[in-house]
């Protein structure tokens, strides 16, 4: 919807990038993936939704039909002309730098503000956010009253304003939607990536959009800013390896970590104010999966999807909750079993007799360990679909509530254990082996794990030539959309589709003639599919939580094992550039995702932070050798004396919290001098609008002559 | 300032309260008396900075002058006509309910949507509300770069852009500057207030403004909402008196305060909502007192005095924080002293032939609490003197900082010695007789002193006929500027005035005579001697600060005196009757101050909820009998098992706060409505301005006919 008021921009700039049939076909934006028996009318009645006009409740994309063999599914490629982008952009208020430096809201009548006289209106959006404004255009093609269902298919009804791609989607008709590469940017991106000291953000983010660009932000800022010189200090320890010293390296881990993450937040939030991002709330537009009763939304007067809040309240607190609570508690009782198992076998090991060899005793970890990783696939199901059931409104909202839930249940299975060993068992040496294994080699299993063995996969099983059209049964949708399916479905689980008649088609059916084909040669059309068959980068959840976990290692027992902040350094360097690689090169292209901050993991790594103090106190206390140095103490005494250091250690995290403001002062600044703008902006709207109903209301205006040339067009925009 | 908009309300509503000498003088909103002795060419200036244009840095106030008799000091009665409150209230943004019931900033040119067709302009503004406009004025006259100092007073130099008023009042040329009750509005709020069950929140604030209707809203949610029901829990403990349910009782306790402060800090949001101060930042217009460079501010582009955060941060960290944490440090180590002074002479009282007697034994607690009490006095001057010199931009910034190295003082001298007692000595019996002291006795004490005691000082002092007006070394400054030497003289210390001549002026100096006099038989005359001779209230600090002392007593010891909350709610029956009294009759009328929150309170109140968990739990782990009924338990275990609970207890407590968003989703809904329209409306405006820059520039615009028509009048007002 441009505003009425853009007359000059055509004249500056030529729109004539047509849609005439002759002309190029702009980049593809978006691949659509059919199902092969999927009917043909609805493929041509979503192809019409797509091109047709917005009065009808289209989308006014571009679409071409890829060539494909009879038999293969129809594969559509997405664009839109570059004034549409252009007016989308306004639409989705996406931030840009104008000439004068200034981060502002991109406004479709201010180009030339944006690229300059000479500048290239072509370049002023960067691929990750044409990406994202056509499917956000695509997600945003809605059922309308005359579409009680997609034609062809009576059941699969839909309801006034639901999103039609996305019951598409649901229903297995289309089998995937993706972004493509863009080769030359990557490989730009790339040389740049791997061998860089420092994370090139902002290049991440212009390809990869603002969640990924945060991760790495984070990634690199913990290890540059954190564990280098937690390192040193662990090093001088070590070096030092005297007892009377280790309290005061946990003091200064602990205070480090406090310190750490309040500065990250100003960070993340500096970051999110020169992206345009920071001011997203739970209010915004919503995520494509979320339903409700069409209604006008009070804040912005459009017609959007409305879902009572203390609806998902409710089921968050008593139905999410408990069932959550109830699964940590019986994965804590499993952990509880094997270790109790591992001890009971471990004392008929010392009898001959009972034929329990030293072998048998490894079962219940093995058992245990295999039984973590199976529950935590089902667990993930669990979670998503109970999130996804709770209706949040947007995509933050969805993630940090799906991600609160994994990371809970993440903790009880990776640190209970060493908590056990650590508290009840206090053997400290045990502990030390423990989190040396896991630190040293379960980081490079996982780096292997990540990068080097789905290299090898795919040079195995590529043929050199172009891969044909995988078989839609192992296609995957994207994850960007957060629905329930797509996740069950990405974490491995095959799709079992509906029962429906594969029927074979010999050629291009006749309703879908009318569909541009792409030119035979050109070369999108291998790129489609060989990125199909690509795996589908799931966001940054599992990046994170490796963070999250490593994070957890070194300083919940930094007491115990001062050197873990060496080999968490050592990891992460490596990690960055295993994660780049995996990114460029063995992914999908993800959907770039606008993102104001980590969202859950924030808490998450607050958490941590806090409970590190106990632990860290906790462990100094039962450690035999520091109580030695204190004979003199009860051991009541000696007791009380580290709970005092804990509280005060409390203290100084919470003044500390209190005292380090969110933002910096610039962005606060920055973002008053806007809230200013726009209520000064509001107040004049305000009192012109009032002025001019006067003129029309029936008392006596009596206005003075300068005053009344205001045209009728200009009420009617202003009301 | 007026927008240049407003041509249509003249039209219906009549403003004609004009400046001519024969019309009724309007109510007077502020009554200002200078010294006996002030050279009559200062007062001449400053009345005619008052009464002069904008244009020239006046206020375009009214002014009238009482009549006084030879040798007394000139006071003069400010008002403003009511075309200038309208017109003001609109520039200090103040937000009024409109005849839709929505509550907006008030725009001069809506006037009509605020009340009505009929509606009397008059009440649209409260008094408190005109005084607080007044006030405001008067405190931005600022001195011209023709102002270096204050004409007759070479040496009172002034930077340019200073307050005018403030220097004066500074250098005690003004004695005094108070707004004057409202008997009629008085006599029908106090019906109200002092017999009904529910404080009347909103008539509080209509009379004395949002930081005293705060405090009075959150005296009665605490009463009302969090003593009566732990009231009938802690009857209930006492019923049953077993040590069983006692730690039940106190997990009870601890909660519930944890809910209390989350559920408060949604409701005071909910009213700062309503009351349209939820808006204020750090970022809004600077405190009288606040000084800096004159430079054009970047949110709003005003000139306004700047100063570095930077160096308010460091004079803060730098400089107060070690004196602070210093005076915290002495004062523990004087309560220590006169702990051991007491447990020495004790020991030495039961030798009969020391000659120490049992009367002296209780020399060192009383020596103790005076040296409290004065010390007090002086820390209140220190704290007050650090933080005006930290130079905080806002009035509530200041308060804040202010009421922070305050209430770490207080709570070192009141809880300090309890703590001392209940863990040092661990006697119980003592803790239990304290409380019960401070919390009947001290409080009724405390009732008695604010209310009883004034008024019959009063009754005494008082001779039935009008009061003389009182010697100017007496008369006490308003505190609401939050001055130094304001503070410092309200605390009871006399103004040691400058060395000046006094001499007597046979009558009204020549140069005073172009100054109207109000009708000698005018009755404000004898009200504005009758109030100014009335104690300042000196703001709500005292009121929160008994609230906060008898909140910790309530809760940080609720394990050894379950009954504390039965007399805790007893005494704020009394109490809000009590303050009610005081302000309405005792107290000279406090000027209005807008808040949008508790402020520091919320912080200390809290502060206070997670030290109770902390003390609890160690009151029930030293507890005796309760240790008695775990026998098998080591004492070792029987500390680790209280402080599992304690972190539980914590971690409880995260999770609450975490989860309860600060703000109701009505009130979050509302903000993001009046920010998405701000926005729309900021849009608007730099896409039409776009376009009349556009039509002026040299590249061919091209317009249809249809858009040309706006008058360049409109340009200069959207540029």
């Amino acid at each position: 919807m441009t505003s009425p008021d853009t007359p000059t921009v055509d004249d500056v700039f030529d729109f004539t990038d047509s849609e005439d049939n002759d002309a190029p076909f702009p980049p593809s934006y978006m691949v659509v993936r059919f199902a092969a028996d999927v009917k043909p009318r609805a493929i041509a009645w979503l192809v019409d939704k797509v091109r047709g006009p917005r009065s009808h409740g289209g989308a006014e994309l571009l679409v071409r039909r890829q060539h494909t063999e009879p038999g293969e599914g129809i594969i559509l490629h997405v664009s839109a002309s570059c004034r549409k982008l252009l007016e989308l952009a306004e639409e989705m208020e996406l931030k840009k730098r104008d000439q004068a430096g200034l981060m502002r809201e991109f406004l479709f009548a201010h180009l030339r503000d944006f690229v300059g006289e000479k500048g290239d209106r072509e370049d002023l959006l960067t691929t990750a956010e044409r990406q994202l404004i056509v499917r956000h255009e695509l997600d945003n093609i809605r059922a309308l009253s005359e579409d009680p269902s997609i034609p062809g298919y009576v059941n699969f009804r839909m309801y006034e304003g639901q999103s039609i791609v996305q019951v598409m989607m649901h229903k297995l008709l289309i089998t995937a939607m993706y972004p493509l590469h863009d080769a030359e940017a990557l490989k730009l991106l790339s040389s740049k990536w791997y061998f860089s000291k420092e994370q090139p953000v902002e290049a991440i983010r212009l390809y990869f959009g603002e969640a990924v660009a945060l991760y790495f932000k984070f990634l690199d800022f913990y290890t540059v800013k954190l564990l280098i010189p937690l390192t040193l200090v662990g090093v001088l320890q070590m070096a030092l390896s005297t007892l009377e010293t280790l309290p005061f390296f946990c003091v200064c881990n602990v205070i480090a970590v406090t310190v750490f993450l309040e500065v990250w937040r100003r960070r993340s939030n500096e970051a999110a104010f020169q992206w345009g991002t920071i001011g997203m709330t739970s209010l915004d537009e919503p995520r494509p999966n979320f339903h409700g009763t069409m209604m006008v939304d009070t804040i912005t007067g459009r017609l959007l999807p409305q879902f009572p809040r203390r609806t998902t309240y409710i089921r968050m607190y008593c139905v999410s909750l408990p069932i959550v609570v109830l699964c940590l508690f019986l994965a804590f009782l499993v952990m509880l079993a094997s270790f109790h198992a591992e001890e009971r076998l471990t004392q008929l090991a010392k009898d001959p007799e009972s034929g329990v060899t030293s072998l048998t005793v490894m079962a219940p970890s093995v058992i245990y360990s295999i039984l973590v990783y199976i529950v935590n696939l089902y667990y993930r199901q669990l979670a998503t679909y109970l999130t996804e059931w709770e209706n949040h409104r947007t995509q933050s909202q969805f993630e940090r509530h799906r991600v609160i839930k994994l990371v809970a249940f993440e903790f009880v299975n990776t640190f209970m254990a060493l908590f056990y060993i650590a508290f009840v068992y206090q053997d400290m040496d045990m502990l030390r082996s423990q989190l040396a294994t896991m630190l040293i080699i379960l980081q490079l299993v996982n780096n292997v794990q990540e990068a080097v063995l789905p290299l090898l996969m795919r040079c195995m099983s590529k043929v050199p030539s172009p891969p044909r059209v995988p078989d839609s049964s192992t296609v995957r949708a994207p994850s960007a959309s957060g629905d329930a399916k797509d996740s069950a479905d990405t974490r491995g689980l095959r799709y079992r589709g509906p029962a429906r008649s594969l029927e074979l088609y010999p050629g291009v059916p006749e309703v879908l003639q009318g569909i541009p084909e792409l030119d035979p040669d050109d070369p999108r059309q291998q790129q489609a599919l060989a990125e199909g068959a690509m795996d589908v980068y799931e966001g940054t959840y599992d990046d994170y939580l490796e963070v999250f976990i490593q994070f957890g290692y070194v300083f919940l027992f930094s007491a115990v094992y001062p050197q873990a902040a060496l080999w968490a350094l050592f990891n992460n360097l490596i990690e960055s550039r295993v994660d780049a690689f995996k990114l460029c090169r063995l992914y999908q292209r993800p959907l770039a995702r606008r993102v104001k901050d980590t969202g859950a993991w924030q808490r998450a790594f607050e958490a941590i932070g806090a409970m590190s103090i106990v632990t860290n106190c906790g462990l100094l206390c039962v450690s035999p050798p520091l109580r030695r140095l204190a004979p003199e103490l009860s051991q009541t005494e000696w007791v009380l004396r580290w709970m005092v250091v804990e509280h005060l250690l409390m203290a100084v995290r919470y003044v500390l919290h209190q005292a380090i403001p969110d933002k910096p002062e610039w962005v606060r600044v920055a973002l008053a001098k806007l809230n200013y703008q726009s209520k000064q902006a509001l107040r004049k709207e305000r009192a012109l609008k009032r002025r001019l109903s006067s003129r029309r209301s029936p008392w006596k205006p009596g206005q003075p002559s300068g005053q009344t040339h205001l045209e009728p067009r200009r009420d009617a925009e202003l009301h």
